[in-house]
């Protein structure tokens, strides 16, 4: 008993009007039914993610993802790209101007960066000590490089040393390497990598999707040439939108290109005039994921507020219904911990907390938790 | 005042902890503040999107878009997967079991056909008539393909005899054809293609990223090898995840290739294998995008719910407030016009609207909504 919507049309509508054709071929191939099993609704359990990624997506962002959308051309959604592009400079504390979103989940970043700065027999070093070093080499290789993977025993890094004797060895003009082996749980240091690049007329590929966010990366600073990263991890958006920086030496080394990429849909000539990113007009390049924009610039967003907040003394607001002498008093008497109320603007507002020198421990955050949990309690007001 | 957060790192923080190597390079390279365009919130005001695409997403799809996500390997995404599987085959009316979904929107879907079909210098032909075609053939270059470019102006569309000709004289392993051009409003029609192009040996691959839902297309017994259309369009989620569909003979040229397909993300050998279609255990390939599964498997069930409703009857539930035979004696009185209530199991709880033969027209239609409108003004129950 749904009313009738005129679009889209039903595909047993569509079958009649094929008119004779249809008709004539019905006999020997039988109509393809409805599948059952899309007759139930979408059942989305609650899961807390606390794997290596996806993670959960916060209700701001889920917000967003809930959005109606809007052409990917207007000028609302040009804005949301622009202010990603502002976002990712800041993540990747980067100023380079071309800075995006690929329009695909990490490992099309990953592609993508590879089909760009790769051409003909180009040689690419690879450091391979966990999956992302592998499937970055298998690209590779797909694209027709000359591929040499320097190998270190999962749950090892690389040293400077290491890296130094591979340049040196197979004089590459790429070198790719994971910051956040999500599959070991390697943190690889950055440090120096970039001037040994350099110095070998190597450009850097950094793989950032386990841990920009979460682990400290400078782009410029450490002289990273390309960077990546997902949406779904720290940054905390649903996948489909990956974050994308090129240094200017990797720019130049992309306008030598005697080819074009073996990929339109990646091809960074074009996403850079589609993303504003070349000074020109822009041009439409392909319909980038709008909803997908949408997460990902609410993503950004939350990590940019985060910015301005202090890591040493934490502002909680006093949540309604309580007063907040209350609770440092409740503290103070039953937990022996102080904590204070607001000051100046804040006062009578907020709860203050500081977490400084000896204090910032984990068990002192659990302890106080605790606490406030007790406080929240006992400290009610009753309502006259 | 908000609760200090513990993930991500703030940016600010990371810096901190960029130790020594951060401070040394301080000085020198300034940090990149946080962007204040970021610290407004999103603003997405409601455009109705009559264009050529997006259109606009229903609120069913909008709340799927909204959902809490799970990961790329948990069951109910799995099944999702399955479920939007079983909603292609239908909507394109095949049994091809190499049916999936591209992660990223319908130009990826184009390169990913084009890619996994193409190798070295296989031969393909482009039915060109407006921009679609331009789009097939340079993605075609890009993979190293000979491209032979079968002109038409734009606004025409070929004949079998064209096609014929083409193929006579070009002998191409591939035939791409677009079935909505968007940019001529053109419908191909599709009848005989596949016929020709397997008496020549050849595939035929159909975009149908503008037409798909909104005009008959039946894969299996229009002979179409390979078939894909976007998600934003006459299926109204957001862009991002690309139905394709693969027959036998094109699945048997891929297995046939000599050589990996130039891109991993889009390798249909591997996404046949997370998807499910090869028999065999799932493999993780990559991150699919969570939401974007959940928009498309919604906005394939109501494709589906589409289908078992009668087009020369429809019911529409009486609103509440209202009783249905005061709107059918309304209608009648004043109007001229004769509707029914329900029957059987639905008696009293629905309307029946007859639109058949020489009253299905459109200004009938108009007349009965007006009709309606004026019958839900007057007719509604006071409240007593």
């Amino acid at each position: 008993m749904h009313r009738a919507a005129a679009l889209p049309i039903s595909i047993a509508a569509l079958l009649r009007a094929c008119s004779t054709a249809g008709r004539a071929m019905a006999a020997s191939t039988p109509f393809v039914p409805p599948p059952r099993e899309l007759l139930r609704p979408l059942a989305v359990p609650y899961r807390l993610l606390l794997g290596p990624g996806p993670s959960n997506v916060s209700p701001r962002v889920r917000a967003a993802g809930g959005q109606q959308i809007l052409g990917h051309m207007h000028p609302e959604v040009l804005q949301a790209m622009d202010e990603i592009k502002a976002g990712i400079q800041y993540a990747f504390q980067t100023r380079n101007r071309l800075t995006l979103a690929i329009s695909g989940t990490g490992h099309c970043a990953m592609e993508a960066a590879l089909l760009n700065l790769l051409e003909g027999s180009d040689t690419v070093l690879v450091g391979t000590n966990g999956i992302w070093g592998q499937r970055a080499a298998d690209i590779a290789r797909r694209l027709g490089a000359k591929v040499h993977e320097l190998l270190k025993p999962p749950g090892e890094y690389f040293t400077l040393r290491d890296i130094q004797e591979g340049l040196a060895q197979h004089k590459p003009s790429l070198l790719f390497i994971t910051h956040g082996e999500s599959s070991t749980g390697v943190l690889q240091p950055l440090e120096g990598l970039g001037e040994l690049c350099h110095r070998q007329g190597c450009l850097l590929l950094v793989d950032a999707v386990a841990s920009l966010g979460g682990a400290p990366i400078l782009m410029d600073q450490q002289g990273i040439d390309v960077l990546y990263t997902g949406s779904q991890k720290v940054l905390s958006a649903p996948p489909g939108s990956s974050p994308i920086s090129f240094s200017e030496r990797a720019r130049e080394k992309m306008l030598r290109r005697k080819t074009k990429p073996p990929s339109f849909y990646l091809d960074m000539g074009c996403l850079a005039s589609y993303w504003g990113c070349d000074g020109e007009p822009r041009m439409y390049h392909h319909t980038v994921p709008i909803s997908s924009i949408f997460c990902l610039r609410e993503a950004l967003a939350m990590l940019v507020e985060l910015a301005a907040r202090l890591p040493t003394v934490t502002t909680v607001r006093v949540p309604e219904g309580y007063n907040w002498k209350d609770i440092t008093t409740f503290l103070m008497d039953k937990h022996n911990i102080e904590i204070s109320g607001g000051l100046g603007p804040t006062a009578g507002k907020v709860l203050r907390i500081g977490l400084m020198g000896h204090n910032a421990t984990q068990d002192n955050v659990d302890l106080l938790l605790q606490a406030l949990r007790d406080a929240l309690q006992h400290c009610q007001h009753s309502r006259l």
